[in-house]
Protein backbone atom coordinates (compact mmCIF):
# COMPACT_ATOMS: atom_id res chain seq x y z
CA UNK A 1 0.00 0.00 0.00
CA UNK A 2 1.30 3.49 -0.91
CA UNK A 3 1.04 6.01 1.58
CA UNK A 4 -1.62 8.75 0.53
CA UNK A 5 -0.68 12.51 0.70
CA UNK A 6 -1.99 14.86 3.01
CA UNK A 7 -3.83 16.53 0.37
CA UNK A 8 -5.77 12.65 0.06
CA UNK A 9 -7.59 13.36 3.11
CA UNK A 10 -11.72 12.94 2.73
CA UNK A 11 -13.66 16.06 3.64
CA UNK A 12 -17.08 17.27 3.50
CA UNK A 13 -20.37 14.99 3.80
CA UNK A 14 -20.75 12.18 2.50
CA UNK A 15 -23.94 10.02 0.47
CA UNK A 16 -26.89 8.64 2.92
CA UNK A 17 -28.26 5.76 1.73
CA UNK A 18 -31.99 5.90 3.22
CA UNK A 19 -33.85 2.80 0.51
CA UNK A 20 -33.63 0.86 -2.82
CA UNK A 21 -35.45 -1.74 -4.89
CA UNK A 22 -34.34 -3.69 -7.25
CA UNK A 23 -35.61 -3.17 -10.81
CA UNK A 24 -34.10 -5.41 -12.92
CA UNK A 25 -31.42 -8.55 -13.10
CA UNK A 26 -30.08 -10.71 -15.83
CA UNK A 27 -27.43 -12.94 -15.07
CA UNK A 28 -24.74 -10.26 -15.81
CA UNK A 29 -26.23 -6.99 -13.62
CA UNK A 30 -28.24 -5.86 -11.24
CA UNK A 31 -30.31 -2.55 -11.36
CA UNK A 32 -31.16 -1.10 -8.10
CA UNK A 33 -33.06 2.14 -7.42
CA UNK A 34 -32.22 3.83 -4.32
CA UNK A 35 -33.80 6.90 -2.44
CA UNK A 36 -30.90 8.85 -0.62
CA UNK A 37 -29.44 12.34 0.64
CA UNK A 38 -26.82 13.81 -1.37
CA UNK A 39 -23.80 15.56 0.27
CA UNK A 40 -25.82 18.82 -0.45
CA UNK A 41 -28.45 17.48 2.39
CA UNK A 42 -30.61 17.29 -0.78
CA UNK A 43 -32.72 14.44 -1.45
CA UNK A 44 -31.97 12.50 -4.49
CA UNK A 45 -32.19 8.84 -6.78
CA UNK A 46 -29.70 7.43 -7.48
CA UNK A 47 -29.85 4.47 -10.34
CA UNK A 48 -27.19 2.03 -9.61
CA UNK A 49 -25.92 -0.74 -12.08
CA UNK A 50 -24.29 -3.63 -10.39
CA UNK A 51 -21.85 -6.11 -12.06
CA UNK A 52 -21.84 -10.32 -11.08
CA UNK A 53 -18.58 -10.29 -12.52
CA UNK A 54 -15.63 -8.47 -12.09
CA UNK A 55 -13.39 -7.70 -15.60
CA UNK A 56 -10.41 -9.58 -16.15
CA UNK A 57 -7.76 -8.52 -18.29
CA UNK A 58 -4.57 -9.88 -19.48
CA UNK A 59 -1.92 -8.65 -21.34
CA UNK A 60 0.39 -11.59 -22.43
CA UNK A 61 3.67 -10.30 -23.42
CA UNK A 62 6.06 -12.31 -25.52
CA UNK A 63 9.91 -12.91 -25.19
CA UNK A 64 10.24 -11.34 -28.74
CA UNK A 65 8.51 -7.89 -27.56
CA UNK A 66 4.94 -9.20 -29.11
CA UNK A 67 1.37 -9.38 -27.63
CA UNK A 68 -1.22 -11.58 -28.10
CA UNK A 69 -4.20 -10.39 -28.94
CA UNK A 70 -8.20 -11.75 -29.46
CA UNK A 71 -10.72 -10.55 -31.95
CA UNK A 72 -14.13 -11.13 -32.12
CA UNK A 73 -17.74 -9.98 -33.08
CA UNK A 74 -19.32 -7.79 -30.52
CA UNK A 75 -22.68 -7.75 -29.93
CA UNK A 76 -23.45 -4.13 -28.55
CA UNK A 77 -21.07 -2.23 -30.58
CA UNK A 78 -22.07 -4.40 -33.63
CA UNK A 79 -18.47 -3.72 -34.86
CA UNK A 80 -15.18 -6.74 -34.90
CA UNK A 81 -12.98 -5.60 -31.68
CA UNK A 82 -9.34 -6.96 -31.12
CA UNK A 83 -8.21 -6.83 -27.35
CA UNK A 84 -6.38 -8.41 -24.96
CA UNK A 85 -7.95 -11.59 -23.92
CA UNK A 86 -10.32 -10.67 -21.34
CA UNK A 87 -13.63 -12.66 -19.16
CA UNK A 88 -15.29 -11.89 -16.25
CA UNK A 89 -14.44 -13.70 -13.02
CA UNK A 90 -16.70 -14.54 -9.79
CA UNK A 91 -16.32 -11.84 -7.28
CA UNK A 92 -15.46 -14.15 -4.51
CA UNK A 93 -12.53 -15.42 -6.31
CA UNK A 94 -9.32 -14.73 -6.82
CA UNK A 95 -9.19 -12.54 -9.68
CA UNK A 96 -5.70 -14.41 -10.60
CA UNK A 97 -7.27 -17.96 -11.03
CA UNK A 98 -9.78 -16.00 -13.50
CA UNK A 99 -7.35 -14.56 -15.58
CA UNK A 100 -5.12 -17.85 -15.68
CA UNK A 101 -8.38 -19.36 -16.92
CA UNK A 102 -9.31 -16.47 -19.35
CA UNK A 103 -5.33 -16.77 -20.77
CA UNK A 104 -5.51 -20.29 -21.64
CA UNK A 105 -9.31 -20.75 -23.11
CA UNK A 106 -8.99 -17.76 -25.70
CA UNK A 107 -5.22 -17.48 -25.69
CA UNK A 108 -4.17 -21.08 -25.83
CA UNK A 109 -1.38 -19.66 -23.18
CA UNK A 110 -0.07 -19.97 -20.15
CA UNK A 111 2.75 -17.88 -17.93
CA UNK A 112 5.81 -18.64 -15.51
CA UNK A 113 5.35 -14.82 -14.00
CA UNK A 114 2.16 -13.43 -13.49
CA UNK A 115 2.11 -9.76 -12.11
CA UNK A 116 -1.12 -8.22 -11.10
CA UNK A 117 -0.72 -4.33 -12.01
CA UNK A 118 -4.24 -2.66 -12.49
CA UNK A 119 -7.02 -2.12 -10.06
CA UNK A 120 -9.86 -0.28 -11.75
CA UNK A 121 -13.57 1.06 -11.46
CA UNK A 122 -14.43 1.04 -14.97
CA UNK A 123 -17.40 3.63 -14.73
CA UNK A 124 -17.96 4.55 -10.86
CA UNK A 125 -20.75 7.22 -11.48
CA UNK A 126 -23.25 5.01 -12.61
CA UNK A 127 -21.74 1.01 -12.20
CA UNK A 128 -19.94 -0.47 -9.62
CA UNK A 129 -17.80 -2.89 -11.90
CA UNK A 130 -13.82 -3.50 -10.94
CA UNK A 131 -11.28 -4.07 -13.41
CA UNK A 132 -8.42 -5.85 -12.75
CA UNK A 133 -5.28 -6.07 -15.00
CA UNK A 134 -2.45 -9.02 -15.45
CA UNK A 135 0.80 -8.91 -17.32
CA UNK A 136 1.60 -12.41 -18.27
CA UNK A 137 5.44 -13.05 -18.74
CA UNK A 138 7.86 -16.16 -19.35
CA UNK A 139 4.55 -17.83 -21.64
CA UNK A 140 4.52 -21.04 -23.06
CA UNK A 141 1.52 -22.98 -24.36
CA UNK A 142 -1.07 -24.10 -22.70
CA UNK A 143 -1.91 -27.25 -22.13
CA UNK A 144 -5.61 -27.39 -23.38
CA UNK A 145 -5.80 -25.68 -27.15
CA UNK A 146 -8.29 -22.57 -26.95
CA UNK A 147 -11.69 -23.34 -26.72
CA UNK A 148 -12.67 -22.30 -30.42
CA UNK A 149 -16.75 -22.36 -29.69
CA UNK A 150 -16.61 -18.79 -29.22
CA UNK A 151 -14.98 -18.33 -32.77
CA UNK A 152 -12.27 -15.75 -31.84
CA UNK A 153 -9.18 -15.10 -34.09
CA UNK A 154 -6.00 -15.14 -32.21
CA UNK A 155 -3.43 -13.01 -33.50
CA UNK A 156 0.68 -11.64 -32.67
CA UNK A 157 1.84 -8.08 -32.96
CA UNK A 158 4.84 -6.17 -31.70
CA UNK A 159 4.23 -4.19 -28.66
CA UNK A 160 4.29 -1.02 -30.47
CA UNK A 161 2.22 -1.59 -33.24
CA UNK A 162 -0.42 -2.86 -30.95
CA UNK A 163 0.00 0.37 -28.82
CA UNK A 164 -0.31 2.48 -31.53
CA UNK A 165 -3.31 0.98 -33.00
CA UNK A 166 -4.93 1.30 -29.80
CA UNK A 167 -3.99 4.88 -29.14
CA UNK A 168 -5.54 5.42 -32.71
CA UNK A 169 -9.01 4.48 -31.76
CA UNK A 170 -8.72 1.00 -33.43
CA UNK A 171 -8.70 -1.10 -30.81
CA UNK A 172 -11.11 1.29 -28.10
CA UNK A 173 -11.72 -0.97 -25.70
CA UNK A 174 -10.51 0.53 -22.38
CA UNK A 175 -8.84 -2.33 -20.72
CA UNK A 176 -7.04 -2.95 -23.94
CA UNK A 177 -5.75 0.67 -24.37
CA UNK A 178 -5.14 0.96 -20.43
CA UNK A 179 -2.94 -2.56 -20.12
CA UNK A 180 -0.75 -1.26 -23.12
CA UNK A 181 0.11 1.80 -21.56
CA UNK A 182 0.62 0.01 -18.03
CA UNK A 183 3.02 -2.20 -19.97
CA UNK A 184 4.55 1.07 -21.70
CA UNK A 185 4.73 2.78 -18.12
CA UNK A 186 6.56 -0.14 -16.50
CA UNK A 187 9.25 -1.14 -19.24
CA UNK A 188 9.99 2.66 -19.01
CA UNK A 189 10.61 2.79 -15.49
CA UNK A 190 12.44 -0.16 -15.35
CA UNK A 191 10.30 -2.70 -13.90
CA UNK A 192 10.58 -5.52 -16.73
CA UNK A 193 13.50 -7.85 -17.97
CA UNK A 194 15.86 -5.55 -19.39
CA UNK A 195 15.76 -7.73 -22.68
CA UNK A 196 12.18 -7.74 -23.10
CA UNK A 197 11.86 -4.00 -22.46
CA UNK A 198 14.49 -3.64 -25.37
CA UNK A 199 12.36 -5.66 -27.87
CA UNK A 200 9.23 -4.20 -26.74
CA UNK A 201 10.41 -0.39 -27.10
CA UNK A 202 12.84 -0.56 -29.93
CA UNK B 1 -6.77 7.39 -38.91
CA UNK B 2 -4.06 4.77 -38.49
CA UNK B 3 -3.74 2.20 -40.92
CA UNK B 4 -4.73 -0.92 -39.86
CA UNK B 5 -2.47 -3.97 -40.34
CA UNK B 6 -3.74 -6.96 -42.51
CA UNK B 7 -4.16 -8.93 -38.92
CA UNK B 8 -6.66 -6.73 -38.07
CA UNK B 9 -9.23 -8.03 -40.74
CA UNK B 10 -12.34 -9.05 -39.33
CA UNK B 11 -13.35 -13.36 -40.18
CA UNK B 12 -16.00 -15.00 -39.28
CA UNK B 13 -19.94 -14.69 -38.81
CA UNK B 14 -21.15 -12.03 -37.13
CA UNK B 15 -24.25 -11.24 -34.18
CA UNK B 16 -27.57 -11.31 -35.76
CA UNK B 17 -30.14 -8.76 -33.74
CA UNK B 18 -33.60 -9.97 -34.09
CA UNK B 19 -35.74 -8.12 -31.82
CA UNK B 20 -35.08 -5.91 -28.48
CA UNK B 21 -37.62 -4.76 -25.80
CA UNK B 22 -36.80 -1.52 -23.36
CA UNK B 23 -36.90 -3.35 -19.75
CA UNK B 24 -35.67 -0.04 -17.75
CA UNK B 25 -34.88 3.68 -18.42
CA UNK B 26 -33.63 6.49 -16.14
CA UNK B 27 -32.48 9.60 -16.95
CA UNK B 28 -28.77 8.29 -17.36
CA UNK B 29 -29.58 5.14 -18.98
CA UNK B 30 -31.40 2.75 -20.93
CA UNK B 31 -31.72 -1.33 -20.44
CA UNK B 32 -32.80 -3.08 -23.59
CA UNK B 33 -32.67 -7.25 -23.70
CA UNK B 34 -32.26 -8.35 -26.96
CA UNK B 35 -33.19 -12.16 -29.01
CA UNK B 36 -30.34 -12.63 -30.98
CA UNK B 37 -28.57 -15.22 -33.49
CA UNK B 38 -24.73 -15.85 -31.72
CA UNK B 39 -21.72 -16.07 -34.18
CA UNK B 40 -21.72 -19.79 -33.87
CA UNK B 41 -25.63 -19.94 -35.07
CA UNK B 42 -26.99 -20.61 -31.70
CA UNK B 43 -29.79 -18.28 -30.25
CA UNK B 44 -28.88 -16.14 -27.52
CA UNK B 45 -29.80 -13.55 -24.76
CA UNK B 46 -28.02 -10.08 -24.71
CA UNK B 47 -28.46 -7.59 -22.11
CA UNK B 48 -27.56 -4.09 -23.18
CA UNK B 49 -27.02 -0.72 -20.67
CA UNK B 50 -27.43 2.03 -23.35
CA UNK B 51 -25.83 5.27 -21.88
CA UNK B 52 -27.28 8.36 -22.45
CA UNK B 53 -24.00 10.10 -22.28
CA UNK B 54 -20.54 10.16 -23.21
CA UNK B 55 -17.84 10.13 -20.80
CA UNK B 56 -15.68 13.19 -20.92
CA UNK B 57 -12.26 13.31 -18.84
CA UNK B 58 -9.66 15.93 -18.78
CA UNK B 59 -6.37 16.13 -17.75
CA UNK B 60 -5.43 19.44 -16.23
CA UNK B 61 -1.63 19.36 -17.03
CA UNK B 62 -0.20 22.85 -15.70
CA UNK B 63 3.30 24.52 -16.83
CA UNK B 64 5.24 23.27 -13.45
CA UNK B 65 4.59 19.74 -14.08
CA UNK B 66 1.78 19.26 -11.54
CA UNK B 67 -2.16 18.56 -12.10
CA UNK B 68 -4.99 19.26 -10.98
CA UNK B 69 -7.32 16.88 -9.31
CA UNK B 70 -10.87 16.57 -8.21
CA UNK B 71 -11.65 15.20 -4.73
CA UNK B 72 -15.97 13.82 -4.08
CA UNK B 73 -17.10 11.10 -2.14
CA UNK B 74 -19.11 8.68 -4.52
CA UNK B 75 -22.70 6.73 -4.26
CA UNK B 76 -21.76 3.59 -5.69
CA UNK B 77 -18.71 2.58 -4.16
CA UNK B 78 -20.02 4.61 -0.81
CA UNK B 79 -16.09 5.83 -1.07
CA UNK B 80 -14.17 9.34 -1.42
CA UNK B 81 -12.77 9.51 -4.77
CA UNK B 82 -9.82 11.62 -6.31
CA UNK B 83 -10.10 11.93 -10.04
CA UNK B 84 -9.40 14.11 -12.60
CA UNK B 85 -12.30 16.48 -13.76
CA UNK B 86 -14.80 14.52 -15.49
CA UNK B 87 -18.47 14.57 -16.31
CA UNK B 88 -20.75 13.34 -18.55
CA UNK B 89 -21.50 15.08 -22.26
CA UNK B 90 -24.56 14.96 -24.48
CA UNK B 91 -24.11 12.51 -27.25
CA UNK B 92 -24.97 14.57 -30.10
CA UNK B 93 -22.40 17.39 -28.99
CA UNK B 94 -18.80 17.42 -29.55
CA UNK B 95 -17.24 16.04 -26.68
CA UNK B 96 -14.65 19.09 -26.54
CA UNK B 97 -17.46 21.47 -25.58
CA UNK B 98 -18.51 19.49 -22.48
CA UNK B 99 -14.63 19.10 -21.69
CA UNK B 100 -14.32 22.88 -21.61
CA UNK B 101 -17.24 23.19 -19.48
CA UNK B 102 -16.14 20.38 -16.99
CA UNK B 103 -12.97 21.99 -16.51
CA UNK B 104 -14.44 25.14 -15.98
CA UNK B 105 -17.22 24.24 -13.64
CA UNK B 106 -14.84 21.45 -11.40
CA UNK B 107 -11.66 22.99 -11.76
CA UNK B 108 -11.86 26.88 -12.66
CA UNK B 109 -9.63 26.39 -15.23
CA UNK B 110 -9.64 27.11 -18.86
CA UNK B 111 -7.10 26.27 -21.63
CA UNK B 112 -5.34 27.45 -24.52
CA UNK B 113 -3.98 23.95 -25.90
CA UNK B 114 -6.82 21.52 -26.03
CA UNK B 115 -5.69 18.07 -27.61
CA UNK B 116 -8.10 14.87 -27.87
CA UNK B 117 -6.04 11.81 -26.60
CA UNK B 118 -8.10 8.95 -25.69
CA UNK B 119 -11.12 7.23 -27.37
CA UNK B 120 -12.36 4.37 -25.76
CA UNK B 121 -15.47 1.90 -25.06
CA UNK B 122 -15.63 1.72 -21.18
CA UNK B 123 -17.12 -1.95 -20.59
CA UNK B 124 -17.85 -2.94 -24.11
CA UNK B 125 -19.67 -6.67 -23.45
CA UNK B 126 -21.92 -5.19 -21.57
CA UNK B 127 -22.39 -1.38 -22.03
CA UNK B 128 -22.11 1.19 -24.85
CA UNK B 129 -20.72 3.44 -22.98
CA UNK B 130 -18.34 5.41 -25.12
CA UNK B 131 -15.34 7.74 -22.87
CA UNK B 132 -12.89 10.40 -24.23
CA UNK B 133 -10.04 12.03 -23.19
CA UNK B 134 -8.56 15.70 -22.96
CA UNK B 135 -5.24 16.74 -22.56
CA UNK B 136 -5.96 20.42 -21.36
CA UNK B 137 -2.28 22.56 -21.64
CA UNK B 138 -1.41 26.47 -21.28
CA UNK B 139 -4.39 27.00 -18.45
CA UNK B 140 -5.63 30.13 -16.96
CA UNK B 141 -8.28 30.62 -14.75
CA UNK B 142 -11.79 30.40 -15.72
CA UNK B 143 -13.98 33.23 -15.63
CA UNK B 144 -16.80 31.71 -13.71
CA UNK B 145 -15.52 30.37 -10.52
CA UNK B 146 -16.16 26.21 -10.07
CA UNK B 147 -19.61 25.73 -8.88
CA UNK B 148 -19.95 24.73 -5.16
CA UNK B 149 -23.09 22.97 -4.84
CA UNK B 150 -21.25 19.98 -5.96
CA UNK B 151 -19.08 20.03 -2.58
CA UNK B 152 -15.84 19.07 -4.84
CA UNK B 153 -12.22 19.75 -3.42
CA UNK B 154 -9.64 20.79 -5.53
CA UNK B 155 -5.65 19.94 -5.26
CA UNK B 156 -3.10 20.15 -7.02
CA UNK B 157 -0.51 17.50 -7.04
CA UNK B 158 3.23 16.62 -8.96
CA UNK B 159 2.18 14.52 -11.89
CA UNK B 160 4.63 11.70 -10.91
CA UNK B 161 2.37 11.75 -7.23
CA UNK B 162 -1.09 11.40 -9.04
CA UNK B 163 -0.09 8.38 -11.08
CA UNK B 164 2.16 6.54 -8.20
CA UNK B 165 -1.59 7.08 -6.69
CA UNK B 166 -3.36 6.23 -9.40
CA UNK B 167 -1.35 2.61 -10.03
CA UNK B 168 -1.45 2.17 -6.02
CA UNK B 169 -4.54 1.88 -6.46
CA UNK B 170 -5.59 5.19 -4.37
CA UNK B 171 -7.08 6.58 -7.02
CA UNK B 172 -9.01 3.74 -9.04
CA UNK B 173 -11.17 5.70 -11.52
CA UNK B 174 -10.52 4.16 -14.69
CA UNK B 175 -10.35 7.34 -17.27
CA UNK B 176 -7.98 8.88 -14.24
CA UNK B 177 -5.88 5.93 -14.37
CA UNK B 178 -5.73 5.82 -18.00
CA UNK B 179 -5.63 9.58 -19.00
CA UNK B 180 -2.34 9.74 -16.26
CA UNK B 181 -0.76 7.19 -18.05
CA UNK B 182 -1.88 8.57 -21.31
CA UNK B 183 0.29 11.85 -20.14
CA UNK B 184 3.67 9.80 -19.12
CA UNK B 185 3.34 7.91 -22.72
CA UNK B 186 3.34 11.24 -24.09
CA UNK B 187 5.54 13.15 -22.86
CA UNK B 188 8.11 9.92 -22.82
CA UNK B 189 7.28 9.81 -26.95
CA UNK B 190 8.26 13.76 -26.85
CA UNK B 191 4.66 14.97 -27.72
CA UNK B 192 4.48 17.48 -25.07
CA UNK B 193 6.55 20.41 -24.59
CA UNK B 194 10.32 19.89 -24.08
CA UNK B 195 9.72 22.13 -20.43
CA UNK B 196 6.72 20.95 -19.86
CA UNK B 197 8.03 16.63 -19.70
CA UNK B 198 10.78 18.23 -17.69
CA UNK B 199 8.55 19.17 -15.03
CA UNK B 200 6.59 15.83 -15.06
CA UNK B 201 9.32 13.89 -15.79
CA UNK B 202 12.25 14.48 -13.02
Amino acid sequence: MVKKPDWMQPKGPEWTRLSQRLVYENPWIRITDHDATAPTGKPAQYGVVGFKSVAIAILPLHEDGSVTLIGQHRFVSGAYSWEIPEGGGPLDVDPMIAAKRELAEEAGLAGRDWRRVLDVELSNSVTDERGVGFLALDLYPAAAPPDDTELLQIARAPFREALNQALAGNMPDMLTVAMLLRAYHMAQEGELPRELTRAMLD
